[in-house]
């Protein structure tokens, strides 16, 4: 296997980055790379189900990721492995990325050259919901052993998020997880969010989530 | 049920948190309060922990819990339900805690009339590693569900800890979980960390814990 390619990218310059935000997504509207920012906790399945999703995907759309974290290459070379093209951002400690950190991914990966590009945020349910990458749009995943309640707890990555993917169903039985509840504080949080439940274990669901980005990426590029 | 005592804290004044930090560390000591401080991802089943540790506690020591989280007030509500002294600390947002925070919390708390406080920060493996909150010990707690990578993707979580508690194990059939690997990848981060495995649901392991921290407070107010 090749190398992974690590890039190590900086905090912005920029003081304002709502409009270097707004800056990149018009570039990459122009470039039509549709950028989907993916956010969860730690441990909810985001690299698993993307492998599933690039299954799913393949022959559809040309799929680039960029794997952010703290540290470790493991997400990367878990793309890399399924024959995605997938570099590793490293964040230098950051919580989160904002988007001139994004926009250097992008540089790495050379995004004119996909249609879709996700970009797997550094797991953590506060940071990355206050900072806008540049992304067209932004998917949360949570996880059944997380519990329904976190909605509650998490408001703003639940209001930034237009699709929240509810992963791990393949252990509803073992846990006390109420699928009615956190759909009802998902929708209180955003009343406009859409939600799909999954397993990126057993493949229930994926056909589903690929078709939403589908259907977005298109809108995207109209 | 009582109302639950909900309190907003503010980001310190202090430019150096890390001098704060064992300013208050100092007070408590002289109190003769031991505060442990408890991190992990969203979901992890620190409150679910709490509430057995608080059952295997009773009458051995004064017990009293600070959650803080960004919004709601589930957990302390949680504890309460349990007949433990419980205050929720909202963070306005933030995605951890600094030790002037959590002195607000100690404060409305009253923690003086403890022998042992811990404090439940808010669900994120990044921030809450990067500031010293004034406790004696940190813990962390990571969840089977979650995997057992996240030594290599949050190394300062792992620096900055005394004890591992691996939750779940109920669950270790239905996940791929090695356990010799998180104790192997534990060990990188920090050679010194002492690691136990529990199921806060079934309460396997619980007496162990309770003993830890026993010993722990013990040798703080020796």
């Amino acid at each position: 296997m090749d190398d992974i390619r690590v890039i190590e990218v900086k905090q912005s310059v920029f003081a304002d980055n709502d409009a270097d935000a707004n800056r990149l997504r018009q570039q990459l509207k122009e470039e039509k790379t549709f950028l989907l920012n993916l956010m969860s906790s730690p441990g909810a399945g985001k690299t698993t189900l993307l492998r599933r999703l690039a299954a799913e995907l393949e022959g559809k759309l040309r799929l680039g990721v960029m794997e952010a974290d703290i540290d470790s290459d493991v997400d990367a070379r878990a793309m890399r492995q399924v024959g995605v093209d997938a570099i590793q951002i490293h964040t230098g400690g950051m919580c989160h990325l904002d988007a001139d950190m994004t926009r250097q991914g992008l540089r790495e990966l050379g995004s004119a050259n996909y249609d879709l590009v996700i970009l797997e945020n550094v797991g953590n349910l506060v940071c990355p919901a206050e900072f806008d990458t540049g992304a067209a749009k932004n998917v949360t995943i949570l996880s059944v052993p997380e519990g329904h309640d976190k909605p509650l707890k998490y408001p703003l990555m639940y209001e930034t998020c237009q699709l929240l993917i509810v992963n791990k169903t393949d252990v509803l039985d073992y846990f006390d997880f109420d699928r009615d509840k956190v759909v009802a504080y998902a929708k209180m949080r955003n009343p406009d969010i859409e939600i799909l439940f999954v397993s990126a274990k057993t493949g229930e669901g994926i056909p589903q989530v690929a078709r939403w980005i589908l259907d977005q990426a298109e809108a995207w590029n109209r």
